[in-house]
C-alpha cells in the first residue's frame, strides 16, 4: 500500500496567503488592521519560541502584534488586570495567554482563560467558546490544534462520518475538544489515555488514528490497522531532534495516510489561530463575508 | 452469575430526604427557601406530566415553585422576555425551560437556553456550563441525568476510573456530557451513536455500557460482555408499557448489573434537578456548607 503523507505546512501556507490578501484589501480600503495580543509570562525557552512565531506570522499576514513578556514572578492580578485591559483596547482582536503558566498560576490556568472577553478568544479556552463547541453551535471560536486537524482531514478529502476514530490523549487543547468536534460530526470516537488499560486495542480498530500525547513514538505500525490514517499531533525531542507521537517510518507502506512532524498538523495551528484573529476581527467590526 | 438491580428511586428518595431537611432547617433560622421556575411552552402530554412531577417535587422538598405555561404558539421574544424577566427575580434560583419546545421554536432552543442566566441554569445547558463540565471545572451547573447516573455507579460503588465504557447515544442532553464527565473520571469512552457502523462491536468490549436513545431493547444480551454494568437513559413506550433501551429481562444472569426502567436512572434526574436548584441557592445567597 503506498502510504500519502499529509502535509499541513503547504495547506497552512494557503490558509495563510488568503487572510493576507484580505487584510491588502482592508488596508486599501482605509480600515484598520486586526490585532493579536500574545502574553507571555516567563521566559521559558518552548513558549518563547512558539510566541515569536505567531508574531513572526502576524507581521508576514499584515496583522498589528502586540506583545507583553511579564516576569516569571507576575503575580495573579497582574495577569488578571493585563487580561482585562486589554479586553477594552479597541485595536485587540484577538488575545492569547500562552501556556503553561509559571508553576504558581498554573492550577489558576482557567481562571485566568475565563477572564478574556470570549469575543476576542482566539484560542477558544474560554468556557463559553468550549461549551458551543460541545454542544454543536458553530458561532463559537474554536481551538486552534483541533480545528486544524479536522482542516487537514476535510483538505485531503477524508470523510470522518461513519468513520471508527481512536482519539489517543484528552487533554482540554486538544484530545477532548477534538473528539467532541469529531462526534459533532457523526465519527464513532474513542477517547483513550494514561488510564487507558489497552490502548492497540482501541487504535487497531480505528479508520482514523489521531494521537497527541507527547509521547515520542507510541504509535507503531502493529498497532494500526492497515489501510488506516494516522494523525500525529505530539511534539517532542528525542536525541536532539523534533519527533511525533507517531513511528512514522514503521507505517509507511501500511497506512494509507500519515502526518509528518514537524510539517504536518503543526503549521496548522498557527494559521488556524490566524484564521480566528481575523474571525474575532471581521465579528467585532461586523465585517461579514470579507 | 447473579446480577444486581440498580434501583435509582431508592438513591433518589434519600437524596430528596437530605434536601427536605436541610430545606427545614433554612426555614427554621427564617432565611428564604429555593426557588425554582419551570417554562412550559405548548401542551405536549410528556412535557406536561415531567413539568408537573418537577412542582410536586419541590413541593414535596419545600420549594418555592414558579409554574408558567405559554401558548404553543407564542413568539420568540415571548420566551425570551420571561426567561429575563426570571433572570432579574430574587426569589428565583433555578430556571428551567422545558424541552422539546414546539417546532417553531425548536431550532433557537440554544438561543433560548443560552439567554438563561449560568447561575439560575438548574438544567446545566448553558454553554458557559457546559464548557465548565467540558474542561473539568466543578465550578459550574451539571445535567441532570448525566450527574444522576454518576451518583448511582458511585452509590453502588462502581468504579470508572480505568474502565472501558461505551456510551450509546451522543446528544446534548445526555450523551456528550456523560462521556465528557466520563473521561474527566479517567474512564476510556466510545461514543456510538446512529452512524455507528457496528455498535454491537463497541458494546460487547465495554465494563460499563450506557444507553440513551429512546429505541426499545436495543441493547441485548448478546451485545453485552457477561459481568459488564448496563445503565439504562432511554425512556420510551412499546404496547403501552414503559420501557428502556435495554432488553432488561435478558440480561439476568448474565450482566453482574443493571438499571431497571423506570425506577433506575429516571427519579435521579429529578433529583438532581432539585440538587441543582438547592446549589443555585446556595451560591446565591453565599451559603457554603449547609
Amino acid at each position: 500500500m503506498e502510504t500519502k503523507i499529509l502535509y499541513g505546512k503547504e495547506l497552512s501556507e494557503k490558509v495563510v496567503q488568503d487572510i493576507k490578501s484580505r487584510v491588502e484589501k482592508l488596508k486599501a480600503s482605509g480600515r484598520r488592521v486586526p490585532g493579536l495580543a500574545v502574553i507571555l509570562v516567563g521566559d521559558d525557552t518552548a513558549s518563547k519560541i512558539y510566541v515569536s512565531k505567531k508574531h513572526e506570522m502576524c507581521e508576514k499576514i499584515g496583522f498589528r502584534s502586540f506583545s507583553f513578556n511579564l516576569p516569571e514572578e507576575s503575580p495573579f492580578e497582574k495577569v488578571k488586570e493585563l487580561i482585562q485591559s486589554l479586553n477594552e483596547r479597541d485595536e485587540v482582536d484577538g488575545i492569547l495567554l500562552q501556556l503553561p503558566l509559571p508553576p504558581h498560576l498554573r492550577e489558576r490556568t482557567n481562571e485566568l482563560l475565563t477572564l478574556i472577553s470570549p469575543e476576542k478568544d482566539v484560542d477558544g479556552f474560554h468556557p463559553y467558546n468550549v461549551g458551543l463547541l460541545t454542544i454543536g453551535d458553530d458561532k463559537g471560536i474554536k481551538p486552534c490544534t483541533p480545528k486544524g486537524v479536522l482542516y487537514l482531514l476535510d483538505s485531503y478529502g477524508i470523510e470522518v462520518e461513519g468513520k471508527d476514530v481512536t482519539m489517543v490523549g484528552a487533554s482540554n487543547i486538544v484530545g477532548k475538544p477534538l473528539a467532541i468536534m469529531l462526534i459533532n460530526r457523526m465519527a464513532t470516537v474513542s477517547v483513550c489515555h494514561i488510564k487507558t488499560r489497552c490502548v492497540p486495542s482501541f487504535t487497531r480498530k480505528a479508520d482514523i488514528v489521531i494521537s497527541a500525547t507527547g509521547v515520542p513514538h507510541l504509535i507503531k505500525r502493529e498497532m494500526v490497522k492497515e489501510g488506516a490514517v494516522v494523525i500525529d499531533v505530539g511534539i517532542s525531542r528525542l536525541n536532539g531532534k523534533i519527533v511525533g507521537d507517531v513511528d512514522f517510518e514503521s507505517l509507511l507502506g501500511h497506512a494509507s495516510a500519515v502526518t509528518p512532524v514537524p510539517g504536518g498538523v503543526g503549521p496548522l495551528t498557527v494559521a488556524m489561530l490566524m484564521e480566528n484573529t481575523f474571525e474575532c476581527y471581521v465579528r467585532r467590526e461586523g465585517l461579514y463575508g470579507i
